[in-house]
């Protein structure tokens, strides 16, 4: 097992030589540019807590505070030559160098992690933190990384909402060990507090709260979603009564076939549909929430309308983007239900009355309101989000993106859909089974 | 208007002897077996306020308290050759005499109406109290009576839920005249209360509160529906409008045609379901409340099972009866959620998915709970219906009825039943037009 995931003695080295590498051309360019600056690796290849699978660098450039980021953005452009400017809490540098996935990464330098500027001048101290107490433990992270790879739950970025490195981190220094950590777990219930240094100042209400032991009001695990946090707590029992490698290593899904699709539809009998338009171009961590909330407001605009979703999920495939809605009720009557005021209150209801001269039925009363069988707009849950897909409430870059062209695609209609990577997508939705036996 | 609804003066003369001649054929038989007993007319024949449609005769054959009411029955029954047995608080008799439904009911002479013994005892009272009150206002009853019967609010049974004839009476010695009636129930609301006496002894939580003259604790208007009551009042202000003499002889109501119901069911688009069985030999007071009990548990079982139901009526065609249940949803995908419980107790979740060994989906975890996707029992209403309509909360009469027989006629099936009242109830359901304009 771990000889699959600890980096070898040789990619240590080659990871040493380039991190050193790159540091010590920043630090020269900073020097003959008389810029007061401080290259410094983080992350898990500062702590020796990367999986071998992982070539990512993660190198911040710290200034003073009152410094311009914007001086040590310029000089990480010229230190390394072919870059993508990429922005989290502000812009930072990505580029391939020698097969490693480097960030580069301005921030200030802070006395302390309590009076941070930014949320990425924090990391510095988690490093300083981890270095110091990590040693001896480094493989007990990496088989509890693994571990949360292998059962899709690493990762704090919103498309993930798990586990971070750090959070790993800390789980391991405070149980003590990978299989004391999911012994831990096995028994966590929402509301489960970590306390490595006994000092958090503020409540917090998440189902897990780690609290960061460089800034005591902070919560490690605010990204964690509930449904993440107890994958990983039923994964953690199960695994502990049968252990096996396919936690770790769990196979390859694989794309849906058109004849597996063609099962899946029959045995389901619901209308699952797809809205489908071009991905904006803009990183996961702005796109997912987008897609989420697009998510929520195409359900809730289905539920008014009197059409039931089962369950759904976004997804992004190629250039395209996809919100899918599995419909559980797609169609109803024409005739609806149409309620004016109470009888009692005449105005009103002389108003509503005008407002119909011609129902299907009515007017009648009911419960001493009146009411009026009237035609629906919309028959189908498709007809319904065609026409409203515009006013949906969508962030900026959605809202752009579905305007400038959209497809609906419902039922047998997914056939069409040949990507690879939608395929994927599919089967593991139609799966959807998290590890819990 | 009146010369139509008014008994002519030989009606009257007919009424009176047939009237004459039942009661001293009972007073006779009384005294020749030597029973104490007073027969007495009531009802609208004794007031003065029966519609010349209508011929009907109230006997009351009152017993001192204490006597037994079966022997009154005897008697009743040996005054007359031909009659039913039926059953209100107590059996009575109903005979056709001489072109009159007469009943006989035997009741306890009580000093006061506070003091009474049975429901019925109450009515000889109601007699006293409008005949002392009523002389000059019986053609203002009339028209009261023949309005309300007109737009279908006329009736204390349970079948109807509307305006008993007493409680017009009351109405009109209230307010003095059939127009003022309703120029006061235009601007009715929920809650309103009359005490022509001012002596109401008890809160009543019902729409219209008409405290009864002769007994303070009782609202004569108890049986009245708020739908019924508003009727009342959407048609009184709409009259006062536009006054036509349609209001009280509306057109008679047509069978729908196969071709009506054609149109009909292609421009609602939605899914009529029949439950059809054997009526039960109950008298409707009895049958009703049943039909209805039925009528709201089967809507809450298909409501339940994730079936919308628009509206539902019940009825009763021939030998047979009948709830019509109109779904507007009452299709749903093969694939459902089966929700399991949170993952953090181990116990139970365990169980749960050892009992669902082979979803079609999951387990997954939503919101911290373990949920599977299954295949439903039941993909139609009309499935859910059939499976599930011996579970159904019944009264015990259609308990038996259903058991021993149903049919669930469903859409275009309908077609298939030719009977005209069935047709008639058919065509009002679908036009459920109340007058208010």
């Amino acid at each position: 097992m771990l000889q699959r995931i600890r980096p070898r003695p040789e990619d240590q080295k080659h990871l040493n030589d380039v991190a050193s590498s790159i540091l010590s051309r920043i630090q020269s360019q900073a020097d003959a540019n008389g810029l007061e600056l401080k290259a410094i690796l983080v992350g898990s290849a500062a702590r020796g807590t990367w999986l071998s699978e992982d070539n990512d660098l993660d190198i911040f450039l710290g200034i003073p505070i009152g410094s311009d980021l914007g001086k040590a953005l310029e000089l990480a452009k010229n230190v390394v030559l072919e870059y993508e400017e990429k922005y989290a809490s502000h812009p930072y540098i990505h580029a391939k160098i020698d097969g490693f996935d480097v960030d580069l990464v301005p921030c200030y330098l802070v006395d302390s992690a309590s009076k941070l500027k930014s949320a990425v001048d924090r990391t510095p101290f988690h490093t300083r933190y981890i270095v110091g107490k990590i040693a001896g433990l480094e493989e007990d992270v990496l088989l509890l990384k693994q571990f949360m790879k292998g059962i899709g739950v690493y990762g704090s970025e919103l498309k993930v909402g798990g586990f971070s490195g750090y959070l790993t981190e800390l789980l391991v220094l405070r149980f003590g060990s990978f299989p004391a950590v999911l012994q831990a777990a096995a028994s966590w219930r929402p509301g489960e507090t970590i306390d490595l240094e006994s000092h958090s100042t503020l409540q917090h209400n998440d189902p897990l709260v780690v609290v960061d032991p460089v800034d005591p009001g902070r919560n490690v695990a605010a990204a964690l979603t509930i449904d993440k946090m107890f994958q990983f707590v039923a994964a953690s029992r199960c695994f502990l009564a049968n252990p096996s490698i396919d936690f770790f290593f769990p196979a390859r899904r694989q794309p849906i076939s058109d004849e597996e699709l063609q099962t899946i539809l029959e045995s389901r009998n619901s209308m699952p549909m797809l809205l489908d338009f071009q991905a904006p171009a803009v990183v996961e961590d702005v796109l997912f929430p987008q897609l989420h909330k697009a998510e929520e407001s195409a359900k809730a605009l289905l539920e008014r309308g009197g059409f039931r979703t089962l369950r759904s999920d976004v997804c992004i495939y190629g250039e395209r983007a996809g919100i899918l809605l599995e419909m559980e009720v797609w169609k109803q009557s024409k005739v609806g239900k149409s309620y004016g005021p109470p009888v009692w209150e005449a105005d009103h209801l002389s108003r509503f009355l005008a407002a119909h001269p011609q129902p299907l039925s009515g007017p009648y009363i009911e419960n001493g309101r009146a009411v009026v069988d009237l035609p629906r707009s919309y028959v189908t849950a498709k007809e319904l989000l065609a026409a409203e897909v515009q006013n949906l409430s969508l962030g900026r870059h959605l809202s752009i993106a579905i305007r400038s062209g959209h497809n609906i695609f419902v039922g047998p209609e997914l056939f069409s859909i040949k990507d690879m990577d939608f395929r994927i997508f599919l089967a593991g939705y139609f799966e959807a089974r998290a590890k819990m036996r």
